[in-house]
C-alpha cells in the first residue's frame, strides 16, 4: 500500500520535472491520480511513466497554451497545444462550464491533445455547478468495427455525471468496448482467460486468449459479436470518435496517434492530435434544482432496492463501485502492482528524484 | 406488398378520424411510416393499432398545444399535453432546432407525451440544416438492470445524425438492449430460440426462449450479462431515462406508462406521460461546415474499406440497412405481416375505411 500523498506528491514532482508550471503539474496529478483513487488502476499512476516517455519524444508540449480557437454562444473547438490532456480536458471544462452559465449549456471539442486520465473526473466538475456533465475522448486504435479485422477505433470512453440530493451522483464512466483494455491486461498478468466477446484474433474469429491482441487481434465492440448487438457498441464508439476527432479537427478512426511512445505516429495524418469531446447542461436550463434533484433520489432509491436475482448483489448504481473505492483507499492507500513500482523507480531516477 | 401510398394514405385517415388536425395527421403519418420504409417493422404501422386503443383508452389527446414552458437561449422544456409522441416530438425538434441556429446548439426535454416512432426521424431533422441531430426516449419497463428480475427500464432507445458531404449521413439509431423488442417478437412469431444474452426468465435466469417476457421474464441491457459488459448496457439506458424522464418532469424507470391500453398505468405517477430528450447543434459551430463534411466522407470511406473477416460483409456505416430498405420499399412496396394486416382491417371497421 502507498499512501495517497505520496503518491500524488512523486506525481507532482515528475510533472515539475517535465518543465509543467506549478498549477499545471498539480491540476495533472489531481486528475491522474483520481483514477487511482477511485479503483481505475489502468488509468493512474501506471501510466505515468507513458506520459514521461510521450514528453521524451517530443509528443508532450509542458507548457500549452490552451486557446478557444472558434466558438458559439454554447459550443466551441480549443486547440491543446499538444499540452497533457490531463491539463488540456479540466481547462476546456472550465468553457464549457462558463458557456453553461451563460446560456444554458455548453460543448467544447477539443483538438491537439493527448490522453487526458479518467473520462469521469471531466464529467464530475460540472456537478458543483448543480450541472450534469459529460465527457469522452477517442484514443490509440485498438478495436475492430463488426465483420473486420482492422483496429479502427479506440475504446472511447464516455462518461456522464448527474448530481443528485442525498443521494450521492449518478456517475457512468464505461469504454464502448465489451471490457476495457485494462481488465485485458489484469488477465494478461495472471494468465487467465477471457470471456468470450471481449476479443478477436488477427483473423477476426472470437478468442479467449487475452494476449492474442498483442498478434494483430483487437478488442471487440460493447455487444462482441452481430448477434449480440456489437453494432451498437460499433456505433458508440464511432459517435465519440466523431465527437471527439471530426468536430474539433484532431486525429480520428486508425489515425489517432498511439499512447506509447515505441510505436510510430500514423502517416498522412487527418488532424492534430487526439481529440475529447466535453459538454455541461444546467439543471435549472430544464427545471428547477431542487425539483431535479429530489427526482434524482427517487430514481436512484427505487433502482437501488429493484428485487434481485437470488445469490446477487442489489443493483448498483453508476459509480457505487468507485465511490466505495475512494473512500477505502483515501484511508488505507493505493495498492500498486510490482510492474508499476518498478517503473516509477525509473522514472524517479530518471529525474533524480525517489519512490 | 402495399404500395407506400397505400399505407400513408390509411394511416393518414386513421389519424383525421381520432380528430387530429389535418397537418398534425399528415405529420404523425410521416413519421410513423418513416418506420416501415426504413425496414424497422415493429414501429411503423404496426403499431396503429396500438395508438387507437390508447386513444379510446383516453390516453392521447389529438389536439395537443404543444408548449414551450422552461427555457434558457440553448435548453429547454416542452409539455406534449398528452399528444402523439408521432406529433410533439418533431414540434420540439422545430424548437431545438431554432435554438441551434440562434446559440450553436438546443436541448429540450419533453413530458407529457407518448410513443414517438422511430428515435432516427427526429435526429435525421436536423440534418438538412447542416447540424448533427439527437434524440432518445424512454418507454414502458421490459428491461432488467444488471443483477435484478425487476422490469425497470424500457428498450430506450437512442440516434444520433451527423451529415457528411458526398457520402450519405451517418444515422446510428439503436435500443440500448442487446436486442430490440421488434427482433424478440419475429421470433416468437416463428418460434424460434434466441441467442443468449437477450432475454432472462422471472427468476433472473439467461434464457433463449423468446416466450419468456410474456410470463415475467425481462429483455436484458446491451451486454447481456455482467462479464460481458451488461452494466454500461444499464448506464446507457439510464441515461436515456433520465435524460427524458427526470429532466422534464415525465415518468421514469418503473412509472413509465405502458404503450398497451390493457395494462393499467402505474400507481402514483412521478410525473406526466412519458419523455423524450432532443438536441441539435450545428457544424459550424465547431469548424466551417464543408470542411467538417469533407472529413466525414474521408471517416466513411475509411471505415467502409477497413479489411473484412473471411466470409463477412464490409464493415457497414450507421444507417446503411434502413437507407436500402427505404430505396427498395418506396419502389417495391412494404411488406406487411398478416397480422399487422388484420389488425389494420380491425382499425379501418372500427373507423369505416377500408384497407
Amino acid at each position: 500500500m502507498y499512501s495517497f500523498k505520496k503518491v500524488s506528491d512523486f506525481t507532482h514532482e515528475v510533472f515539475l520535472k517535465m518543465g509543467c508550471s506549478s498549477s499545471d503539474a498539480a491540476l495533472a496529478t489531481r486528475v491522474l491520480v483520481s483514477a487511482d483513487l477511485r479503483g481505475i488502476d489502468s488509468h493512474g499512476v501506471a501510466r505515468l511513466i507513458g506520459y514521461v516517455r510521450l514528453w521524451e519524444a517530443g509528443r508532450i508540449n509542458p507548457t500549452p497554451k490552451v486557446r478557444l480557437v472558434h466558438e458559439t454562444p454554447s459550443t466551441g473547438v480549443v486547440d491543446g497545444d499538444a499540452g497533457l490532456g490531463l491539463v488540456v480536458a479540466p481547462k476546456a471544462m472550465d468553457i464549457v462550464i462558463e458557456k453553461a452559465q451563460q446560456v444554458g449549456s455548453g460543448w467544447i471539442s477539443i483538438k491537439n491533445s493527448n490522453h487526458y486520465g479518467i473520462a469521469g473526473y471531466h464529467a464530475m466538475m460540472a456537478l458543483e455547478h448543480d450541472m450534469i456533465g459529460l465527457s469522452m475522448t477517442n484514443a490509440s486504435p485498438l478495436v475492430s468495427p463488426t465483420f473486420s479485422t482492422e483496429r479502427m477505433l479506440g475504446t472511447n470512453p464516455i462518461a456522464v455525471a448527474i448530481p443528485a440530493n442525498n443521494q450521492p451522483a449518478f456517475v457512468a464512466d464505461f469504454a464502448t468496448t465489451t471490457a476495457a483494455n485494462g481488465k485485458l491486461e489484469i488477465l494478461q498478468r495472471k494468465s487467465e482467460q477471457a470471456p468470450t466477446g471481449w476479443i478477436q484474433d488477427k483473423d477476426g474469429h472470437s478468442s479467449t486468449d487475452p494476449h492474442e491482441l498483442k498478434s494483430g487481434g483487437a478488442l471487440l465492440p460493447l455487444g462482441g459479436d452481430r448477434d449480440h448487438g456489437s453494432h451498437k457498441g460499433f456505433c458508440l464508439g464511432s459517435i465519440v470518435d466523431i465527437f471527439s476527432g471530426v468536430f474539433s479537427g484532431a486525429n480520428y478512426g486508425p489515425w489517432v496517434p498511439p499512447f506509447v511512445s515505441f510505436l510510430p505516429m500514423p502517416e498522412n495524418p487527418v488532424g492534430e492530435g487526439i481529440g475529447h469531446f466535453l459538454g455541461a447542461m444546467r439543471i435549472d436550463g430544464f427545471r428547477p434544482a431542487n425539483e431535479f434533484k429530489e427526482n434524482m433520489d427517487t430514481w436512484i432509491e427505487r433502482f437501488r432496492s429493484a428485487k434481485s436475482t437470488e445469490g446477487m448483489p442489489n443493483v448498483l448504481i453508476p459509480g457505487d463501485p468507485e465511490r466505495q473505492s475512494e473512500a477505502e483507499r483515501k484511508q488505507h492507500g493505493i495498492p500498486l502492482n510490482p510492474k508499476v513500482v518498478e517503473d516509477l523507480k525509473e522514472v524517479a531516477k530518471k529525474f533524480d528524484l525517489r519512490f
